[in-house]
């Protein structure tokens, strides 16, 4: 299903499409160590949990080669510290990129000689799992979506969270792609997401190609649809969900929350159980990034505010379970989240 | 205090400081006719319903001048209608433009040789009325802010109601250069304002030359701003207001509105009572402009969108009056607007 390659492996490098070029251009870079996959981490041109965390566990591997080349050495963990470390300070807030970390991390202590493989293979592994994941997701999602009588579904949904934020298929557009399989009629509104433009660059790209009618807006335009009675759900990704249910994801989604609540629409939040982050007792706990201020001062590189003023530009935003209706994971959907529930979907 | 010409009478032509350009360019152009006028409003040279109401004045004059060259009209009122009717149809939901347009109306009746120099009387009457309007509006305003202890006074605002939206000082940034004069410690959060960007352009760029504190933020992190207590009060202005307090503003609006009540953060609304429309009964009978669609999928005329995409470009929204804390206005502050203290401002 995957018409790109968000991060693969590709004879002995990591491959991944320059998303931030899209949807202009369709380039493809490639990254042969642990610090270049780590800056293509920062510098976005990968972007969204998931992806974030398959790009780690490649550059995790691509880091094991490019020291194997030089000999194995006497300690894998020792070895591969700075190059692990680069990668886990590329963003904050994403925990799949700890997640990912975290489960390569063992591999390091068997076989010297067959670390590099086993490497490659676990980061396989965990792109086929996420890819598994949306597919699970996007079925479970789908079927408690609403279904109006006599006119489409629509669904909105903010920034990225499509095959280009996961290995393939997609959190919050994988239940839109699984809702389109299963009802046909459904339309989908987007919004374009600033400062980074993941929605109107990514998400309306992503579903153009697959042929889903999509309607672009503004993020300020989302109350207005509302209240005109324009959508009838929410579904978003997250980059960290809290043990408790509070959701990080990107600037906005809480707003979209508040709203949604508001005026009674369901507000859904998809992720695979990566993105839960059983340490974080609550969103306080969830790190949020501050980003340049450029990216608020200029549009697309041009510069739209005077110059001096002031910049405020957190990358996420936090929304309270007690406004979240369902989250959707892998290993099931739970309603109206807490803490107690969340324990359930690890069977613990 | 005005340091820009919004919209003035110069040696025969209007002048309008060129809005598209900021802040890049400060640039003026004149105009010679009603219809030239008109295309200016549409195209937004000027903008902000005051200041459009202040420029469609002159519009009349200008065409009267322009008419009278080729001699007096037997029927000011005919040989008006085409250029009034121009003006009346360049924007459809600022009030103040059909309200100084009615306000011109009965000039035509008076002695035809002295019409075109009593227009042009009224003109620059309702100009200086809306910048003795604005001084008011400022100070009523500025005495029903909260005063935090300890720390500045945070106002957040949205779009641009500042000089650049009136004849001179501002509604909600009147309310904000009063609470400078009066407090001194005063921080203001600005939203950017997609699609048109009116804050970063200037709201930013007006309150910078004023040396006024301003940060800039995207719209969709005026929630975040909210839950991290950075806001203390919400002050915007309108466009139109209907009989019940009702507000439309531009798009964005309602959402802050939605986001101060959850934060039992107040919202007030600063506008003359020539934005009020009392045949508007609600929010529901207000018109709302639909834009271009590349105003969306375009920044600062950019591309951003992937080509295709559907738009939704809705320029205003409605807050109810249930949501506003306090309608400012010169005649007076209105708490918890409804149809019966809005008719009390007006006497009747």
């Amino acid at each position: 299903m995957s018409i790109f390659d968000v991060a693969v492996w590709n004879n002995g490098v990591v491959r991944m499409l320059d998303q931030r070029l899209l949807p202009q251009e369709e380039s493809y870079l490639e990254f042969a160590s642990a610090s270049e996959v780590a800056e293509a981490i920062r510098d976005m041109v990968v972007r969204g949990a998931p992806a974030i965390g398959c790009a780690a566990a490649f550059g995790v591997a691509v880091e094991a080669f490019r020291l194997a080349r030089d000999g194995i050495p006497v300690s894998w963990s020792l070895a591969m510290a700075p190059g692990m470390e680069r990668l886990r300070l590329a963003r904050p807030t994403a925990v799949n990129l700890v997640w990912a970390l975290e489960r390569m991390r063992p591999l390091l202590e068997g076989e010297p000689a067959l670390v590099p493989e086993r490497l490659l293979a676990e980061a396989e592994q965990i792109r086929q799992e996420d890819i598994a994941s949306c597919r699970v997701m996007g079925r479970l999602g789908a079927a408690i979506l609403p279904r109006p009588q006599g006119r489409p579904l629509a669904i909105m949904t903010h920034c990225n969270a499509g095959a280009l934020a996961t290995a393939g298929y997609g959190t919050a557009l994988g239940v839109i792609r699984a809702a389109v399989e299963l009802y046909k009629d459904v339309v989908v509104f987007a919004t374009e997401t600033r400062p980074y433009l993941q929605g109107a660059r990514l998400t309306a790209w992503e579903l153009l190609r697959d042929g889903i009618d999509v309607t672009l807006m503004t993020d300020s335009m989302a109350g207005h649809a509302m209240s005109r009675g324009l959508i009838d759900v929410v579904v978003v990704g997250a980059d960290r969900v809290a043990a408790n249910g509070d959701a990080a994801n990107k600037i906005g989604t809480y707003v979209h929350a508040v709203l949604a609540r508001r005026h009674a629409i369901p507000f859904m939040v998809a992720c695979p159980l990566s993105t839960i982050d059983r340490n974080a007792v609550s969103g306080a706990q969830i790190p949020i990034e501050e980003r340049a201020p450029e990216e608020v001062t200029h549009c697309l590189g041009h510069r739209s505010a005077a110059l001096g003023v002031k910049v405020f530009n957190p990358a996420f935003d936090v929304t309270p379970a007690e406004l979240v209706s369902a989250l959707i994971t892998e290993q099931g959907v739970v309603h109206a989240p807490n803490t107690e529930k969340i324990r359930g979907l690890f069977g613990c």
